[in-house]
C-alpha cells in the first residue's frame, strides 16, 4: 500500500523538500480561488450569457477534481493516528470541520441531481459554491496561529461581543422612544431603531436613519463615544492574545 | 437552616459539580433573554396588538420569579461574610450594585399598581425593564477581568476621554465660526456643530453635516485623522491593561 | 513671605492633606468647565440674547479671577527649582507652555480694551477662550503618563502619521485621474479629491462624495482597507509605549 | 577618489556631526515635498493656467537635480559592501528599491522626449511624479523600525486580509441573494454588492448602498460587528510586532 501512503503525503499539506505535494496545494488553491471568482463573475449577466458553456465547464471539472480529493482523503485518512481505524476513524474524520467543508464543496452540484429542486432554492445553493473558499484554511501557518489567539481568549471576546449587544439594545430603547415621535417612520420600533444603533455603535453611519432632535444627538453622541471602547476592547484583547501566544513559543523552541 | 444555606449556593454562580445551581442560572439567565427580547418586540405595533395577552401574562410570570430570587437573596445573603449581619449586612446587600439593578428590573411593575402615573412616564418606566440584561453581569469571569482592566485603567481612559472632549469642544468652536457664513442653516451654532464633530471625531461621518468650504475640510480633515489618535489612545491603554492583569494572575495561580 | 509660600502651594496641584490647596484646585476647574460651557451657549442666539447681561457679568469676574491667578502665578513661581532666579527664572516661567496658556485664557479680554479691532477679528478672539480648557492639563497625573507615552513614541508616530499622508497624496492623486472624466464635478482636482481620500482613509465615510466607476472602486475598496492599516499602527505603536511606560513606573518603586 | 567617498556620505543620511550631509538630505527633502505640492496644484485649473510657466521651470530644475542625485548615487555606490564591485554592484544597486524609485521619479519627465506618447498616458505619467514622495522612506529610522515590524508579522497580516477577503466575498454573495430582488438596481451582482461590503466591512459606510430588508439589515449588522474584529486582528498583530522589535532592540544595546 505505498501508493495509498504517497497519496495521503500529497494531499496533507506539503512538507520541506515534498515538491509534488507542495505543487498539488498550489494547484488547490488556486482552483479554489478560480472557483469563487467564476460564482462572483457568474452573477454578472453579461458575462453569464455570453461564457455560459465555458463557466459550466470549468464548474463540472472542478467539480470532479474536488471529488475525487474527498474521496482519496477519506480513503487514505487512516494513516493519521487520530483516524487509524478503518471504519469508526472513517466515520469521525467525515465528520471533522474540514471534511465537513469539503463535502460542503461539492454539494451543491449533486444535489440536483438526486431531489427535484425548485429555483430560489437551486440559487442559494450555488452560492454553497462560495464555502469552497475555507477549503484553503488547512494550508496557513499563520491562520492557525491567529485560530488559537482567538480560541484562547474566546470568554474575553464573548464578553466583549456581549457588552456591545447590551449596549445596543439599551441604546436603540432609549433612542426609540426619544425619537419615535418626531420620527415615527425611521424609528418606528426598536428592532428598526437598532438598525441606526449597529450603524453607530461599529461606526459605519450610512446616514440614512439619525436622530434630529437635542436629546437624540445626545444620546448618539455618547453612543458613538461608547462604541470607540467596543472597537478598543477585543484590539486590546487580540494583542495581549498574540503577546502571550508568540511568548509561549518561545519558550518551547 | 440547612434549606437557606442551600437556597442561597443555588442564587449563587454555581461552582463545579452543583448541577441544580448550574441549571437555575441557565433559566435566569434564558428568562433575562426571553424578557428583553419581549420589550424590543412589544414595540412592533403589530405583534403586540396580536399576542398581548400573552405577552402581559409572561412578563406577570417573568416579575414573579424575579421578585421571588429577589426577596430570597437579601434573606439568605447573611451567608456571605460581607454580608453577616442580620440588619446591617442586609441593609448593605440592598444597596450593593447587583441588588439594585434586581430592584430596578421589579420596580416597573409595582410602581404603577402603588402610584398613579401619567402615560409618558409609564412607557418610558417599560424601558426600565432592559436593564434586567445588566443582572446577567453576575455569572461571567471573563465580565470580571474586563472589569478589572478597566477600573485598573480608569484614570488613563478618563484622560483620553477628556481629549476627546477638549478636541470636539476646539474642533467644533472653529468650525463653526469657519462654515457659520456658508451655511448658516446646518452650523448654526457651536453645539450644533458639535453634532458634526462627534460625527467625525467617532469616524461615524452619517453625511447629513460637513464643511464645504476650503479652510473648513481642510479642518475637518485634520480633525478626522486625529479621530485615529482617539481609537489608539483606549486601546493602546486597554491593551496594556489587559497585559498587566493576566501576568498578576500568572503570578499568583 | 510665609504668604507667598502658601499661595505658591495653593496654586499648584493639591498634594495630599492640604485640603485648601486641593479645594482651589476643583475651584479653578469648575470655573474652567463654567467658562467653556459659557463660550459654546453664546453662539445659541436665543440663549445669548435672553441672558447677555448674566453672561457678560459671568465673563469679567471668570477673567479677573485667572488674571489674579496669572500674576500670583508668576510672583510666586520662584519657588520652582527651575524658576528660582527672581528676573531669568520668571522670564523663563512667562515663556513656559502652562504660563502661555494662561496667559492666552486672559488675552481675550483684553485685547479690545487695548487695540481697536474690527468685527470678524473680536469674535475669532473670543474663540480663543475655548483655550481656557488646556488649563486643565495640570492637574492630572494620568495625563502626564500619556504625554509621556507619545512623547517617547513619537517618532513612530509621525511616520505613521507621514504613510496617512503618502497614502492619501497618491490614492487622491490616482482617483483624480480615474473619476475626473466621469464626475468632473466632485474629483475636479487633486485638492478635491484628497477630501474623499481623508473621509475614505479615516473611515469617516460623508457619502458626499464617492468613485462610481469599476476601477475608482476597486481602488477606493484599497484605500479602505489600508485605512485599517492607518488605524492599526498608532493602536500598536501607543500599545507598545504604554508597556514600556507602565514597566519602567514599576522598576523604579 | 576623496572627492567620490565625500560624495557618497552625503548623499547618504548624515550621520551625527556631519553638517553638509544632515544639510543635504534637507534640501532633498524639501525639495520632493515642493514637487509634490506642485504635481497636486498642476490639477487646479485656474493655477495651472496662470502660473504654468513658473511650474514648467520648477519642474525642469527638480529633474535635473534628481538626475544628477540618481547618476552620483549610481556612481558612488561602490562605496557601499553590498555593491563593491563596479559593475556587478552597480547593476544590483541599479536594480535596488531605493535606486528604482529614484528612476520612476525622473522617468515621467525623459520618457516624453524619447517616445512619442499620447495624451491620456502622458497624463497618468505625470502622476508617476508622485511617487518621488517614496524617495523619503530613505531618512528615517522609525520608518525601518515600521518596516521591520510589517515585514516580521507579514504572515499574520497576509491571513488577516485574507480573513477579510474571505468575509467580503461571503458577505456580499449572501447579500446579493437577500437584497437583489428588492433593490436589483444597486444589488445588481455580487461585484456591484463587494462594493456595499467593503464601506461596510471597513465602517467606511458612504450610505450610496444599503439593505432595506429585514434579513438584509440583520446581516449587514452582523457583518459591521464582524467589521470591528477586522479592525482588531491587525492592532493586536502590529501591537505584539511592536513589543517584540523593541525588547529584541534593548537585548542588543
Amino acid at each position: 500500500m505505498l501508493l495509498k501512503k504517497r497519496i495521503y503525503e500529497i494531499l496533507e499539506k506539503g512538507e520541506d523538500g515534498d515538491q509534488i505535494s507542495k505543487r498539488f496545494d498550489i494547484f488547490i488553491i488556486i482552483l479554489i480561488i478560480l472557483n469563487v471568482i467564476l460564482v462572483i463573475a457568474e452573477t454578472e449577466e453579461h458575462l453569464y450569457t455570453e461564457y455560459k458553456q465555458w463557466m459550466d465547464a470549468f464548474e463540472k471539472v472542478s467539480v470532479l477534481i474536488f471529488t475525487l480529493e474527498y474521496l482519496l482523503r477519506i480513503w487514505t485518512c487512516t494513516y493519521a493516528t487520530k483516524y487509524a481505524h478503518p471504519l469508526w476513524g472513517r466515520l469521525s474524520f467525515i465528520f471533522s470541520f474540514g471534511a465537513l467543508i469539503d463535502l460542503l464543496a461539492i454539494l451543491p452540484f449533486y444535489l440536483p441531481l438526486i431531489f427535484k429542486l425548485d429555483g430560489r432554492f437551486l440559487r442559494v445553493l450555488r452560492l454553497f459554491r462560495l464555502f469552497r473558499l475555507f477549503k484553503m484554511g488547512r494550508y496557513s501557518t499563520a491562520f492557525r496561529l491567529i485560530q488559537n489567539v482567538i480560541r484562547d481568549r474566546k470568554e474575553e471576546l464573548a464578553v466583549s461581543f456581549s457588552i456591545l449587544v447590551i449596549l445596543l439594545v439599551v441604546a436603540s430603547g432609549l433612542m426609540y422612544y426619544i425619537e419615535n415621535s418626531v420620527q415615527p417612520e425611521s424609528f418606528s420600533s426598536i428592532p428598526e431603531t437598532m438598525w441606526w444603533g449597529v450603524a453607530t455603535l461599529t461606526t459605519v453611519g450610512y446616514g440614512d436613519m439619525y436622530p434630529i432632535t437635542g436629546l437624540g444627538r445626545l444620546l448618539a453622541a455618547i453612543i458613538a463615544i461608547l462604541g470607540i471602547g467596543v472597537f478598543a476592547l477585543p484590539a486590546g484583547i487580540i494583542a495581549s492574545g498574540f503577546e502571550a501566544e508568540l511568548s509561549k513559543r518561545n519558550k518551547n523552541s
